[in-house]
């Protein structure tokens, strides 16, 4: 097994291209049965093997910086920089990132996770860079998804009028994670298709002389291998950058002739690579959407699992219904079509449907505009990814009460994903902004209670779950919800669990049985009930707990609340310690963070609760 | 005169074209006139004089939807639509928004201040529209600064795919605060000088009929009178936007005539105007830049005021004097160098200078990839502005700890800008963040003493101060700063007041010549200073106090450390309500929640003090 010497980007230099052949093959069975058991994002990771390998085999990581913007699909990168032996680990807890991470390896050149960042980050390298007088490479790999977010196209724009030094690879798969939207997408089809490849005898090269007199000699020859074109009428070059391709990301030895030709160019460089998404596994080029985020799988007859019954699911369900007998209603999501539970509403309402892409700030502001125009709109969004619209929620929705409900999905501890993902800072954003409500049901039917009523009464509304299983609720039903008000589901005679979402479960379970111990469905967080809090607040001591950071979240809301109210109640507090919490089961996230049963247990011993119960146990 | 008898839009209709000219002129005056006793958005309101005119004359609103992107330049916009007798209050407590606002007119058509927002929006609105099966216009004016920030580039990719009707103007003065930034603009650039209006004949003709009949047929009439052009190399065209101009932005009758023939198109249809900002004043055509906000001045003798010495000037002043000692340091702006007091930084140290333009999102990671590549960026943002970078705080900075300084300024309420624009909810989204730290300063030689050990001491650090007046420290002062550290600066028997930043005046001022009220200067949030909280938390009663929101600020911080102390403590806290605050004198809106002397003495008379003192007034 040649895979099993490399130890690092140097060992890719000794080997013979026979050789690097046969690393890809090993590169992706390893890949394959790794993630058959651990899961994880797959079909990326499959589709840029050939891209990596040549990257490495060219460039001299860590000296020259490579970035993957997203890092989802640097999987053979992660082989060839000396993780080959933990790759196992991958997306567990204490195991290796599913992303690159800076403070994991010297080659990984940017902690990433959320997409279209690698641009700004490589403008800001190179500018770094020629400051210091270094003359290192930089190579930042995009996604044709990843490009059209926002703040790509925004520092291309940078990059452009300054012309640094740098190689972007676009690398075109023509999948974000739903299939990928936009103008410019349909314009990197018309690359794909090669419109221009046909007229490059005729065309290309007259420009390509007057523009670089290097480049043409080298399309010259490098005409059959790669059909390397270089075209004026391209958007790119409005941006001031060279564009060369596209090309064949799965021809190892094109990309690496290639990249030997254009790594020593000035200026911004372009490189447009075509590749298949799930490339090698059957499976997964056939249906990348689903092997976009692998659960594990049987290697020997891939399958995409279906799972059980989720929120997300519980949400999509609600949301075909209520479309029925709403017809103001419209979904929008920024290319989580597929993640937020969506596929069947999309297909049953596609009219009231918007994908805008990896662009979670338009999805927020088109849907104020929708508002403003008369309709109900629902922006469908990952709390980590509502991080990227904050302004858009105060400045377009909430400054003039626009009547759009935001459905976040993934809120809390996600797992596998880490860091990057976790949904633990939303309630701090989103609670100090004026005229916007914000909630959590406790399941699915109150999901469904709470997203119509939220609908029904108009201004911006906050509904947010957690990623994974829950039971389904009965079809058609649709239950009231008193706004606002707070259900006790459990009286107690000394304390009272305040919970938020899903930690109402502990709760309840560090409650059971013992009748000096209440349990609070502190369903909504804004408008706070402040009539159940102060009767609460005067008579007993109080735990807060809920799957957020405990800095600016629910059980600081109910501090302040106090505060107003005037009482000084005995009150401990149960959230997320103030430090980035890294991937893992949720379960065994909650139990280090102390936010579980146990944590809850341990909380209320503090009060003196401890006797009839058996001791908590340790973390 | 004439504008006194137009009641709205319609009145317009009835106007020869003489008069419209003439109510040019007279809308000119009005705006010079009222803006050099108010102070306002002078200059882009002066360039867009003619292009509003003719956009009232040719489109019928509010059935006709007309959006003003950051909504500053709309001002002869709010003459033409019913609000003439009122512009005297523009920007003034209780008078009209200096935005367009949707709760003031049904003719603004989006409520905004922050640029980049307007295509979203009409991409919501034509979607609601068609759905809808309604035929209203839609036209979004935008400038060329907002149109190359991500969100509308991402949002210009979204409506050319779904090819909406809508026509987009493109307001083009080559400015955006600070001189515009970017590969497109110099794409705009060129657009302009007609490099291929010059080509019309030979080029444009066929490429015209080819692709639309109807307008080469228009083409071919209007030619002489608006040098119209079509043509498929630009970088709309990518975007299957159809591409209109470059035209006169001050010709009226031009104009008036390129809209009656563009309303009807189908599809989305972009509209390049030239104009010059300052139009008809001579000193604001020749000075944009400083005529961008302007101050009162004399309509005789217009000047730009130079102003006093302020928190941006005294941040200016101590970057300059530190780049010269620390290499590593450099400055980034979007697009706020002269409000962020850079200018002298600026042409110091032009090579360690930079400004993104407005895409605070890239300013906030092209921060990122320099501290990874060994700099130490300081990002010089507004609160409000900071907004929009959330994320990128978060996942691109934070997560690794790196060496980034935020440069905050305008935090807290701002004054005339008004909602979009007070930095008040900064505290909330920023001490939510794990690793990073959160200081104001109370004066300009605090800020130099924060900025140095900030950088001295590495990790992310946010410090905040507000717009307005402070004293200069003396130059060449560097005192030391201990971190973490409050400041007790009066002792107290019996109440401590906390103050954040700018209300410590306020404190010092309540406090004043009364033995038993104590003053800290609780100058860093995070982290907090546990030990003398602890102490006087255990000792005596609180009051916190911050030009914020209450809602997840620094007195929430503080009950969550009282509660983490296991303290009890009778606090009060003092902060904005949870509404948003309008425009005003910040000592006003100060006065109106509370967070003023008066309003602190008010929270001293709940806890017992008020003897010896005058009774604390109203409001």
């Amino acid at each position: 097994m040649l895979l099993s010497q490399i130890q690092g980007p140097q060992d890719l230099k000794k080997l013979s291209q026979e050789e690097l052949e046969q690393l890809v093959v090993e590169l992706r069975d390893e890949i394959i049965s790794v993630t058959a058991n651990t899961g994880g994002h797959l079909a990326s990771s499959l589709g840029a093997v050939e891209l990596i390998v040549a990257l490495h085999r060219v460039f001299d990581s860590p000296r020259d910086r490579i970035l993957f913007d997203v890092g989802h699909q640097a999987y053979a990168h992660k082989l060839l920089t000396g993780r080959r032996e933990l790759f196992h680990t991958i997306r567990q807890r204490g195991g290796l990132s599913g992303f690159t991470k800076v403070s994991e390896s010297e080659h990984d050149a940017i902690t990433v996770g959320h997409a279209s960042t690698s641009l700004a980050n490589a403008l800001g390298m190179a500018i770094a860079r020629d400051l210091q007088g270094e003359d290192y490479k930089i190579v930042a790999v995009i996604g044709d998804g990843a490009l059209t977010g926002g703040m790509a196209l925004a520092a291309l724009n940078k990059i452009g009028e300054m012309g640094k030094d740098m190689l972007i690879i676009l690398n075109d798969n023509r999948m974000s994670i739903s299939p990928n939207v936009g103008a410019l997408a349909g314009y990197f089809k018309t690359l794909q298709v090669q419109k221009w490849v046909q007229d490059a005898e005729k065309v290309g090269k007259g420009l390509l002389e007057r523009i670089s007199p290097r480049l043409y000699e080298l399309a010259d020859r490098a005409k059959e291998a790669t059909k390397m074109i270089l075209h004026q009428e391209n958007p790119f070059y409005a941006w001031n950058l060279r564009y060369v391709g596209p090309v064949d990301g799965h021809d190892l030895s094109g990309l690496i002739y290639m990249l030997e030709r254009l790594k020593d160019l000035s200026g911004p460089t372009l490189l447009h690579v075509v590749t298949k998404k799930g490339k090698g596994l059957a499976a997964a080029e056939e249906d990348p959407t689903n092997w976009h985020g692998a659960s594990p799988f049987n290697p020997k007859a891939p399958k995409a699992k279906k799972g059980g019954y989720t929120w997300s699911k519980a949400f999509g369900d609600a949301v075909v219904e209520l479309a029925g007998r709403e017809e103001k209603l419209v979904v929008i999501t920024p290319a989580m079509r597929e993640g937020s539970g969506l596929s069947e509403y999309a297909r049953a309402y596609p009219d009231r449907f918007l994908d805008v892409g990896i662009a979670e700030d338009v999805a927020v502001t088109s849907a104020a505009g929708m508002a403003l125009a008369g309709l109900k709109p629902v922006v469908a969004i990952y709390s980590t990814f509502l991080q990227r619209a904050v302004d858009q929620v105060i400045h377009d929705v909430a400054i003039e009460k626009l009547n759009v409900v935001f459905a976040i999905d993934r809120a809390g501890l996600v797992g596998g994903d880490g860091p990057t993902h976790h949904g633990v800072f939303d309630l701090a954003f989103l609670r100090t902004v004026p005229n916007l409500q914000i909630a959590a049901p406790k399941d699915a039917l109150e999901l469904r209670a709470m997203l119509a009523a939220a609908l029904r009464q108009g201004g911006p509304v906050a509904l947010r779950w957690p990623r994974g299983a829950v039971e389904p609720a009965p079809e058609g039903a649709w239950p009231e919800c008193s706004w606002g008000r707070w259900e006790v589901l459990k009286e107690g005679s000394q304390v009272y669990i305040l919970a938020f979402g899903k930690t109402l479960g502990y709760a309840l379970e560090a409650a059971a049985g013992d009748p000096r111990v209440g349990v609070v469905n502190a369903r909504f967080l804004k408008p706070l009930d402040l009539d159940t809090l102060a009767a609460l607040g005067r008579n007993y001591k109080l735990i807060t707990v809920e799957d957020h950071q405990k800095a600016g979240g629910f059980g600081s809301a109910v501090l302040e609340a106090l505060e107003q109210l005037g009482l000084r109640s005995e009150v401990k507090v149960l959230g997320l310690p103030d430090r980035f919490t890294d991937q893992g089961k949720p379960d065994e996230l909650h139990a280090e963070a102390g936010i579980n049963a146990a944590g809850i247990r341990k909380a209320l011993a503090l009060f003196g609760i401890t006797s009839g119960f058996p001791a908590p146990r340790a973390g």
